[in-house]
């Protein structure tokens, strides 16, 4: 059999390295023609291996790194000097062996962003790599919020290219055809916006994607759109309010059922609805966020993943990574062939 | 007994003009000085207030409006123009009568705010009025966003003004001392942010204020923050984001639970529970938004609100309209000794 092969960094998120082993294992439970590198420290993760049932697996493989970077360090300097940490160990085995298609890591995202720059390189022609998380939707589909954080300020070539990107990405990941690619605004009238918007809306219309128009934070989740570009802080300031709300509501409703007894009671027979409403809103369900524009496939994970999240995270390289996505994004912002005025 | 006077758009809203004659009747109910002018067509209102009681009420006065501004409108072209509509007449009302302390509109947002512009004024040395919509919070305090939408793109000025007005208007609206303001930004590290909080950070430390630093978007229904100061743009997003959420999770439980059985069962026995949750979350309970930094109070109505809603909004305006906060404003933002490189 010929194998694939996935890099995950075994130190990086709050629950490493124990979920981050718990995920590889399903991985390999699940897909047969999958391999994966662990990096870390190499006795710790063998005994974590053993208490997994995987001490005598053979698609597993252990890379060994005695240093662990964290969200204090400098990103560039980390990468740059930690060179025995778990996450630069990863980027290593990514860049030296042609047949590791993708890098996973829940580490400190400076790092794992820099590290993709600097270690394995932007795409000839994108202007700015993009961290493109997906989010869930009402409607069950996902949607992918691309910038998020990565780019605080932007230009229009920006916000194109990460519009073809994750275009392209939702194509490739969730079969899409034309995906509906929407502008984050203040209205969903054609001239509302900030200046950026305004300047971005005219040439979205020209890029060949299925650009369907300015889309109100309000309907996000509606499920309604595939795609969703904004700059980095916008679309930071969108998905943290999201998250936050989501967090600030199953919160008040947990308390609350905690302390009445009626509402203990009817939590018992709401059990199916929670589950159902947990599963609908589950970050976790379609793994980590691609970082796209770069040479290879990395895929960021939130610090606080666990077990399922790496485990999707290790299936979305795994798709991902054997795509041509690289080749794709590359054609299709190299083709780019209008003149944008700044 | 000396009466203070409060007008109101009888025809802005889409439950306008019925839900805003309930809302003057239950604001005339509870505040025993105050009188209440209502703008709209005469002969529909007196009907309307004839059906809550109001017939005979001699603190509710109607001017006669035939004309409606409405969403479609161009907001300068309809103040100018439609001077026979409710709004024009509102403002109109508000500006020729010393006694009339504040008008409450939930009209076209961009007509209420052109109108409160042109009509009644900015106050001198205040770069850009402001919306300042106010948000429930897990914490059971309210959260003042300013900007939400008014002002796309900022100047650190610009925004060294909103937290000043809206500190003042926490301190008189909600008797808070020293209120606590954050900058919403992408992490909560002094460094971070885009180029406008970058360059607006420093300065906020050095207005008088109570500036307790970075807040991410995930934080804004915290509670642990009275003002929230952003960009028009970003704020527009933040606030539009929740609301989504929330409505979106909201409207996933109620289905879930009309599908099934036992959930039916179940929200029996939670009713307590959604009941104190909706009660929470609220977005009513406050009434308007303010639009701070013009010479009299104007309050903003979000455009489905119903009687509570004026109800609260007609208190606001009543609150603040006795109030100092025109001065006040006035007196900080002129105060304001600093050198600011843009």
């Amino acid at each position: 059999m010929e194998y694939k092969r996935v890099v995950i960094d075994g130190y990086g998120g709050d629950n490493a390295p124990v979920e981050v082993v718990k995920g590889i294992k399903k991985a390999l439970d699940n897909i047969n023609d999958l391999k994966v590198v662990i990096t870390g420290k190499q006795e710790e993760l063998l005994a974590i291996a053993k208490e997994n049932g995987l001490e005598n697996c053979d698609r597993l493989e252990i890379v060994d790194a005695k240093d662990v970077i964290t969200n204090d360090d400098t990103p560039t300097v980390a990468i740059k000097t930690k060179t025995e940490s778990s996450l630069v160990k990863a980027f290593d085995v990514l860049k030296n062996n042609e047949d590791v298609i993708g890098l996973v890591s829940a580490g400190s995202t400076g790092a794992v962003l820099t590290g993709g720059f600097l270690k394995i390189g932007r795409i000839k022609g994108v202007s700015r790599p993009v961290l493109a998380p997906i989010m869930p939707t009402i409607a069950g589909t996902p949607v992918i919020l691309t910038d998020s954080g990565a780019n605080m300020d932007c230009k229009p070539i920006n916000l194109l290219h990460f519009a073809l990107m994750a275009s392209k990405y939702s194509e490739i990941m969730f079969g899409k055809k034309n995906p509906k690619v929407a502008l984050l605004s203040v209205g969903t009238e054609d001239h509302k916006g900030n200046e950026l918007v305004k300047k971005t809306f005219p040439y979205m219309k020209q890029i060949g994607i299925n650009f369907v128009g300015n889309m109100e934070a309000r309907d996000l989740l509606s499920g309604e759109f595939d795609v969703v570009v904004a700059d980095g802080f916008a679309g930071n300031v969108a998905l943290k309010s999201c998250e936050g709300t989501l967090k600030a509501l199953l919160g008040i409703l947990k308390s609350d059922i905690k302390s009445h007894t009626a509402s203990k009671i009817g939590y018992l027979f709401m059990k199916g609805t929670f589950k159902r409403l947990k599963a609908k809103f589950d970050y976790d369900k379609y793994g980590g966020s691609p970082f796209l524009g770069i040479n290879k496939l990395v895929i960021k994970c939130h610090g606080s993943s666990k077990a399922e999240s790496f485990y999707q995270s290790i299936k979305q390289a795994y798709t991902l990574g054997q795509s041509d996505i690289v080749s794709s994004v590359a054609e299709s912002v190299n083709n780019l062939d209008i003149k944008i005025e700044e």
